[in-house]
């Protein structure tokens, strides 16, 4: 038996389907954001604590998951993002904790200001509304999305993977057991309750009903719902993450940083996946024989290439490559104006960074390089939201509008101007 | 002869004609990115003066869209948006130096954090890149548009309507030849050198090219421009905007608020066009007559039409109207829970006012009503980013993602994390 299998009968009007949950949704939306922050975190941890007491249930569906899974010939690095086991339900219980914890951004003021005719005015953070979510195989996105969105104020649409399709439920039943008891409505976070593929496509276009869409998932994905959506889409693309090496880095920071930002975890999108080195830079062949002991294959422009052995030429779509594995482009670049100009034409904006001692050398590359997050000497795998101390994080968007880099509870707010006047009226 | 046959002939191929403006006003984005504060401003200020300088083309100019349009059949109140004079030439000039006199939104601080293992966060303010604006028949908005977006650092693609496109031309050629003598880059403002529509359509596929398109103009324009739109849409919709006078209301803030909220300007998008009144408030003949008085048509509920013989009956489509004229809709509700019901169901979430003397009631209206702008004994004609403190506005963004409300300076940028370590690796 196939996950479909186990979906609604194919839908007449999945308009219809999605339009219900959109007004119910949005009925649950006006209630979330006016709750107290106490309200959301104990909603949470209630939430936290249904997990944790169905932990057999949701394992029971998740191992029904995996083997259909296993039968239906997904890749082992699929079924490892769908597996759960005690230890990562644990984990997913204690990050909807976590999410309870967090400063509550809904009601902070932004900036304040009086106007010489003495109205106060003041911009507030508020909820965006109504968040859909769609997602790939990884069951946890369930909970966390689910978490983010409640204690930002938001009511959440969730559409999960049909791979994961019994294990989502099951997390689904347990969060809704906690927001029962909270009595927050029910309608905070609901779950498309089909895989119908028809009901994605009807979430995409429900303007005025759903106020952004999150895709969490490969590029595929986010592609396909970019292409589709008429709602507003928070989209996190690829990570093209360049580690540049300039002629005034520190060696020993060099190779520490270029295997940690390329090897410590291969498939997370702040993974660099090209390093340039400045011709003048004195020790190139360290970085790449510490790469390969490393066990990364390494693929190099001829410059590269002529240092080792173990390097194997790059072509010209090595630049324009998101591995996601132990794979990395090095490319010689001509000092920083050259490795500006390869970050330029190659970069997804998402992550780059130079090594180097010269001060004005780094400020000049975090002035010029226009991608979401910019380092200086610090590995772009703590692209990260939890790294940057948001406590966690519903993606990391590689657009320029609303939200850019980590997001977190706040990217889940807008704001409202609020003013306050003793009868002022406009000459 | 109208003024399509000033246009180029219609093009074989409008999207390479976007295409090659985009990748022109790339490059020049990527220059204005990191042009000095001093920079910009001088450029602007050179424009200012040769807006001034070359008046007598800018009005012939003018004079001959003007006698196109009354050929043509233009509106009294499209003409009056039309026409130019000495006068709102030189208020068009005030205007673009008042921008150069803004501050620099690029390169602010927004937020700065120290991690634990010393690596140095900060978010900071950048340039959204490309910007198009699609606007119609106010020619100011050339030079207003033009000026806001290079002062935020940002490149500017304008496409006017076809009534104005004599008066676009000249204002935009005294524009360019100010920041000719800047020395910034000429492609920083460009004008869509053709008035074929295939190009307003090419333009609003643009991604990749275009960052974000900011239409100024009637519902018609922004809706189509959302409709067409692949590249996201920075959008104002309807003012349907809600003035509740409460029982605890203070009379004479009542009438002066009522008459203001709704007849000191009528066709601006701030203007007030329902008034809901307290069944228990006092006095609401006083503010019918008073509005009556000041020349403006009634149409009330059962109620209100009780009170006096000079309001209409209300039908149905008034609760939901933008009016833009001398005409408001009133109608009696059940206190503040009615006035919020009401507001939930035909606000468009433009700006709505409460007028109480009940702090309890007005913070409850400021925290409950999920408008843009939400306001306590103040004008709904207040709702104006120069009124605002922003010194000038691109539009009043009616949408919740990015910017919402009066949009300047701020509101045409972005942000990107800087990350600065000393060779930090993560765990």
């Amino acid at each position: 038996m196939n996950a479909e299998a186990l979906s609604s009968p194919r839908l007449a009007d999945a308009d219809a389907l999605i339009a219900d949950l959109g007004v119910r949704a949005r009925a649950a939306a006006k209630a979330l954001a006016v709750a107290t922050t106490a309200e959301k975190a104990a909603a949470l941890r209630a939430a936290a604590a249904q997990l944790r007491a169905r932990a057999t249930e949701i394992l029971d569906a998740n191992a029904q998951d995996m083997a259909a899974g296993q039968e239906g010939g997904l890749t082992s690095a699929m079924l490892d993002r769908l597996r759960l086991d005690e230890g990562r339900l644990g984990a997913i219980a204690d990050a909807v904790e976590a999410v309870a914890a967090l400063p509550d951004p809904v009601g902070a003021e932004i900036d304040r200001a009086i106007r010489p005719n003495g109205m106060e005015l003041s911009r507030v953070r508020v909820p965006l509304g109504v968040i859909g979510i769609i997602y790939e195989s990884r069951p946890n996105v369930t909970a966390d999305a689910a978490a983010l969105g409640l204690m930002s104020g938001n009511a959440v649409i969730l559409r999960g993977g049909s791979e994961a399709v019994r294990s989502n439920r099951a997390i689904y039943a347990a969060f809704a057991a906690g927001l029962a008891e909270s009595g927050l409505p029910a309608d905070a976070v609901q779950l498309v309750p089909t895989q119908d593929r028809a009901a994605v496509g009807a979430l995409l276009r429900a303007q005025g009903l759903v106020d952004i869409i999150i895709p969490r998932g490969g590029k595929g994905l986010v592609a396909r719902v970019q292409d589709e959506a008429r709602v507003p889409v928070l989209a996190h693309l690829d990570g093209i993450n360049h580690l540049y090496i300039d002629a005034a880095a520190d060696p020993a920071k060099a190779v520490a940083l270029a295997v940690n930002a390329k090897m410590r975890r291969t498939g997370v999108c702040g993974a660099t996946e090209t390093i340039l080195i400045d011709r003048a830079y004195a020790a190139p062949l360290a970085i790449v024989d510490t790469l390969v002991a490393a066990g990364c294959e390494v693929r190099g422009d001829r410059g590269i290439a002529a240092l080792s052995p173990h390097v194997t030429p790059a072509d010209a779509n090595d630049w324009d490559c998101e591995y996601l594995d132990a794979i990395v482009s090095i490319a010689l670049v001509d000092g920083l104006a050259g490795a500006l100009a390869h970050i330029d034409a190659h970069s997804s904006r998402h992550t780059d960074a130079i090594v180097t001692e010269d001060a004005a050398a780094a400020e000049r590359f975090l002035a010029e390089v226009d991608s979401a997050i910019v380092m200086h000497n610090a590995s772009t795998q703590f692209a990260d939201g939890g790294e940057f101390g948001l406590g966690a994080e519903i993606g990391i968007a590689t657009g320029r509008l609303h939200a850019r880099g980590p997001v977190a509870l706040e990217g889940l707010t807008t704001y409202k101007w609020l003013v306050r006047g003793t009868g002022q009226t406009r000459p």
